[in-house]
């Protein structure tokens, strides 16, 4: 389908539906006898337990399995500050993503406020029904102070999808990637494009991961220790942990000899001639949604070895819908109070191994959305990093 | 069931389902195909439509059918100030109403502050995802104002159960009980115990309707212009529109010849001799739950006329779910902007039209909450009146 097909359809989808979300009850209601059991008089009992144990509010309510998918409307897909309102069709289509893939119950929520504290307070105050909280298509830097503060205030996971969902799954096929050329994480020079929540949190997640050589570029180019121009603390802190040569200049100049190139920013900024300057058996992430920082049949004539992109016609898609349902399954499932970095670790693991070595090809380093072992892989890994960390409850 | 049973069964039942709120979707998930419509690419169409045209959002998502039941948890049931974890049990159990009776999706949010301004913002912060806020079991004075700042910045309905779907189903029932004693509402001394959210908006509501002489107590007894004691801004308020005659003493001295008696205290605060002393064909309704002001043999026995309470096990139930599932469920309908006292109007008297004058009996002033009819008849009356008062949008 084309573009303009996929809108008027998907526009249509939703008037006729009106919206994606919907409430269904676990109890019945068919009798007096129902009623005295699920609100007044017998409902007291369950709020009193909760009184007497809080954390039996995990059990006799509907938290344990409850996600916010919570919000600002300031970043949202490729639409930018669209505001809360506006936001909302896409916090209801993550949160049926949630119960589609993981049986997780989330909950759209869009706070209208531009300010960080503000955000956080009211994310805050209204965590009791949750379990967890996605945050989501919240605007850099804000998206890491709101992170921050909640998850300092919270102790359910506080998870900026875009961040380190989409971190997961780059590490994961980034690994795969470099299996089927034959190089180590800890011996390639990587360079990224886009600066915003993802492109930030990829850096970090790479070095978490043993990258040792990672470069990310902005609108001005190479962030490097020292620089002055378009910064923010956010790169600054970036600035002094990454880009270990202090390499300088543009993306072109920066791209002369690496060995991985991701791209989180838009179509136009690489060209196959620059391509051709890279390293041998170069990979490629072109993950700009609708139209990648190149095509793959660009990339592959220019002489990369491995290219992935976000969309689903091509081979080796990074889709956030591979991450965040298993995540939050594994966290959930151990009433884990955040979800750290060995959380997800053994994610990106996890998902890179469900493509085993020996299928692991050019076209191949990430396994498809609809693969139902997704989830459970994931789920138990995280579970898993949870208890060994001290981070689960049960 | 002894009320230990039935406190220990829905304790077991609530462990048993782990709540009672799930998530549904609303649109399948089964395909890339499907997932190009629900999210992205798809989504960003509806996006765009809100922003193009505000409205749509109630066309394009989930928020003309979904209400946001909000507490702070500091008056549930009659266990008091809880918290707003603890009043989770409530909170999903009246979601789950609004799904069984009116076919609403009602979602849970607890906020965790006593803090009247705080409160508001929370709530007037979160309000994208939702066509209508049921606020629940905020104690009185606050909740008068909670409900009356939200208003004023929200333009969807704020509709506080507790006082006004209580009022409207009082209403309904006293008016049939003085068609049964052949009385008229301007014409009866009206006593009323419980000055609390319920008890003020009863009073409130039974002038709106006509009623000229209604005396309201709390535990200084009998509020008259002028009484100094035990008095705050609310009660100051009602004390200059109610109590004409400026009646004072205690509830024993005010009952003596009034025509209708409204517990909303609890039990021992009257008795025989006090029923003794009141008009001939006396209305009792005896509303404390569990244990009513005064069982209906008792007070029959004494000479009153009419007896209704909270309970199911007595004839004349006067029970919340008969109120505001249609209510909302009508005011949805059109979109309204708010719920406003003609809509209350007609919601009490569709209500009383569902007893038939032929049928009606001194044990039968009220039909049941499992009566099919209610929420359409609620819903088409207040719908009607939303529309003649202009606040309907569609």
């Amino acid at each position: 389908m084309r573009s303009e097909e996929v809108y008027a359809k998907s526009l249509d989808l939703h008037r006729a539906k009106k919206g994606k979300v919907a409430i269904e009850s676990k109890m019945p209601v068919n009798s007096m006898a129902d009623l005295a059991l699920a609100y007044t008089p017998g409902v007291a009992e369950p709020c009193r337990e909760i009184g007497r144990n809080r954390d039996s509010i995990f059990e006799v309510t509907s938290k344990a399995n409850m996600v916010a998918v919570i919000t600002d409307g300031t970043a949202v897909l490729g639409l930018g500050d669209i505001g809360p309102d506006a936001a909302l069709p896409v916090m209801e289509g993550k949160s049926i993503l949630f119960k589609r893939f993981a049986d997780i119950d989330a909950f759209p929520i869009c706070i209208n406020s531009k300010d960080t504290d503000e955000i956080v307070r009211t994310a805050a105050l209204i965590l009791s029904s949750f379990g967890g909280v996605n945050l989501e298509d919240i605007a850099a830097p804000r998206c890491f102070e709101v992170e921050r503060k909640l998850q300092e205030i919270a102790d359910i996971p506080i998870f900026h999808d875009d961040q380190h969902g989409t971190a997961v799954i780059v590490l994961s096929g980034l690994l795969n990637a470099l299996k089927v050329v034959g190089k180590d994480i800890g011996n390639v020079k990587i360079v990224m494009t886009g600066a915003g929540a993802a492109g930030t949190a990829i850096c970090k997640f790479l070095m978490s991961a043993g990258a040792k050589n990672v470069i990310l570029c902005d609108r001005g180019g190479a962030i490097y220790k020292g620089r002055t121009e378009h910064m923010n603390w956010a790169k600054e802190e970036l600035a002094g942990t990454s880009n270990p040569n202090r390499e300088k200049g543009s993306v072109a100049d920066v791209m002369k000899g690496a060995d991985v190139f991701l791209g989180l920013s838009g179509p136009g900024i690489i060209d196959q001639d620059m391509v051709k300057t890279m390293a041998p058996k170069a990979i490629i992430f072109a993950m700009a949604n609708p139209t990648p920082e190149i095509y793959p049949d660009e990339a592959l004539a220019a002489g990369a070895a491995v290219v992935a992109t976000g969309r689903s016609d091509f081979p080796n898609q990074i889709n956030n819908c591979l991450g965040f349902p298993g995540i939050f399954r594994g966290a959930l499932d151990v009433r884990a109070s955040v979800i750290n970095e060995e959380m997800k670790l053994a994610a990106a693991y996890a998902l890179a191994g469900l493509v085993p070595e020996d299928e692991l090809r050019p076209d191949r380093i990430i396994t498809e959305v609809m693969d139902e072992r997704v989830v459970p892989a994931i789920a138990a890994a995280v579970a898993e990093a949870a208890r060994k960390t001290g981070v689960a409850r049960i």
